[in-house]
């Protein structure tokens, strides 16, 4: 695979692309959300749920596989694809997100990093090297290099140390990285500083990797930063090459991104709330435990054409999930991910026919976002619970 | 619905017979096995999930519903068919069994019984007629009419009562029930006496209800009494009419059931362990968990062609129930649900070709069944845990 990506059109009025992510296992409409599959299930869903909902490309994490099953048993089992039956596109994450959320279980040093595994407390070790390994091993069809991705209060000199580290690694991973059939992407880092931001665009899109992707960013600064350090750094990325933003998935989200010139997003929002009984709509998001709910008769959501809207009513659902039973979860988490699935759909046929803006516009104009603060303080008090915990 | 059964064949070997239940929502062919889904979910599955393992009955219960979401809510979304999604046929229980089991939370009197909800500890009164009218507005296709369970260790002058009640609340059950689209079964109680269990046939079938259930059995006495019991009861019941053994469901006993001439059987066992980790297999019980699994990469039954055998490796399968994956509880459900749904059309077809004996002797001498003793033991617990709490 010696190219990764075609870009077919960027939008006159905004820097939002069509493009294909060109992999192993296929092609990908871009721009693309991807479900997450942690520990090699995107949870509650079966490879044929994913389908049904026109997903071909989903995340999975090293660092969990790493520790369970362990990677020489995935690698054993023919790799990821085969272990977990999914035949589509599989991007990995390399772990430096989740072992740089261990807050105090883990020490830095030139070579690597140690931390303690979250589930037994054993003492661990992983240089890049390592996690371009344990990639390979995975056959993912997109590894990422290792990174340090520095917490949201850390200081400058933190946050341009962690950058540097971050460079050093990265050309370190692109030296071990041998598996032709695998595309190795980078991670720019640099926190909310514009100079360091740019620096190290510049300087990773030097090494000429096949795709750049943004860390770093999402964990709980707000929005109107996010994005602008996003477009202000994708100004220093090759425009041939695919953009990808990490850990970003609410509706209004990704259709800001999509605006600012990015071609690929995960995001653990739309499983993890569905699994709270939150419903993505039009409107917002519906929290399926409302009495309003308890005797509906229609969907939760009339304008879905989803398995869980055809088939249920809200009053069922609203059932399900008061008796916490597992079907709840299933169903809701079908229905997000078909969500997200149709929104990018229509973000794609839009910037084809030259309207995204339009779309972008008349979506924002109906959707209701989750409170701004209320956001923030949920994801400060996400983070700082699973610092530590189980990283995500 | 006049006629109930069509008795298509004896064995002229055993008491095992194979018939055709008839219902509102299609015919059912016996002897056969029903899925328990007591919250109007059969626990992990959709409708289509037990489509795709052939199964069109099941099992749903009165006591649950009436708790949450409550009749009336059930009734209001044109009845439990149309509620879950659901067209084969639907059994439900009348309640009795659950708030027997509610020990130290109800109360007896002539006209029915009070009992504490095990959610929310309000006080509730429900009397024959009320558990009628309750299936009527669920719209079940079988309903059961009240019935008391005495406990395992009560006195003969106990059982002697809980039969008697039984009795009278049956006379008054079938006077009020009036929905001619659904069956209104028995319950032949009389504990492990032989008197009492000739007598209670005996006055139930002089009411000429449309089938017939045996209650009060494997509730933890052993199993050679059980199916002595079941025998002795069903001699005298009418031949004509359908027989239902209740709460019994391990592969060993439904062909014990069988043979002794029993039609229909629930159970939540292979749900309930499915959850646990238990596949069935022909050889027995496997736990997934065991390490064993870690690096196996066939499927964890080789002679099982379901979904979950189809497409996953025990070794999957094992990593999902070591994370805690909400996918494992749905993909051992599949099999196990599969197995016993497979092990009845053999029965069925055995019973076709004048095999049923040999087949019952091929299968019992490769099947090892959990042990008798460690069987008893874990009801025990089970059953005094439930106690006055979540009953099943």
């Amino acid at each position: 695979m010696d190219k990764s990506f075609i870009l077919n059109k960027t939008s006159p009025r905004s820097s939002a692309r069509r493009g294909w992510l060109l992999t192993t296992h296929g092609q990908v409409e871009t721009p693309v959300f991807c479900p997450v599959g942690s520990q090699a299930t995107v949870k509650t869903l079966t490879p044929e749920d994913l389908k049904s909902v026109n997903v071909n490309m989903i995340l999975s994490n090293t660092y969990h596989l790493y520790l369970r099953p362990g990677i020489p048993v995935v690698k054993e089992m023919g790799g990821l694809h085969k272990f977990m039956n999914w035949d589509g596109v599989i991007l990995t994450d390399s772990g430096g997100y989740q072992i740089f959320s261990l807050a105090n279980l883990r020490k830095l040093d030139e070579g690597g990093v140690s931390f303690r595994s979250h589930i037994d407390g054993s003492t661990r070790y992983i240089t890049p090297e390592d996690a371009v390994s344990f990639q390979q091993d995975l056959g993912s069809d997109i590894a990422m290099v290792l990174d340090e991705c520095p917490h949201s209060e850390a200081s400058e000199n933190e946050v341009l140390a962690a950058m540097e580290r971050t460079h050093q690694w990265a050309k370190r991973c692109l030296a071990a990285h041998t598996l032709k059939s695998q595309h190795l992407f980078a991670i720019v880092q640099g926190g909310l500083s514009p100079v360091l931001r740019q620096q190290s665009a510049e300087y990773l899109a030097s090494l000429d990797f096949p795709g750049y992707a943004l860390g770093g960013l999402s964990l709980g600064e707000p929005k109107d930063i996010t994005f602008e350090t996003v477009r202000h750094t994708l100004r220093f990325l090759p425009g041939n090459k695919p953009r990808y933003l990490m850990g970003v998935g609410a509706p209004e989200d990704l259709l800001e991104g999509v605006s600012c010139g990015v071609d690929i997003f995960d995001c653990v929002l739309p499983t993890r709330v569905a699994r709270n009984g939150a419903f993505f709509s039009r409107l917002g998001r519906l929290n399926i435990r409302n009495a309003s709910f308890a005797t509906q008769k229609g969907p939760v959501d009339p304008e879905c054409n989803c398995y869980t809207c055809r088939n249920y009513s809200a009053a069922y659902l609203h059932h399900l999930f008061r008796c916490e039973e597992i079907l709840a979860y299933r169903l809701a988490t079908i229905h997000n991910v078909a969500f997200l699935s149709n929104l990018m759909q229509e973000v794609r046929t839009s910037i084809e026919k030259d309207c995204f803006e339009e779309f972008k516009g008349d979506f924002l104009a109906r959707y209701q976002p989750t409170n701004e603060s209320v956001r923030i303080e949920q994801k400060q008090k996400w983070l700082s619970a699973r610092s530590g915990e189980t990283p995500s």
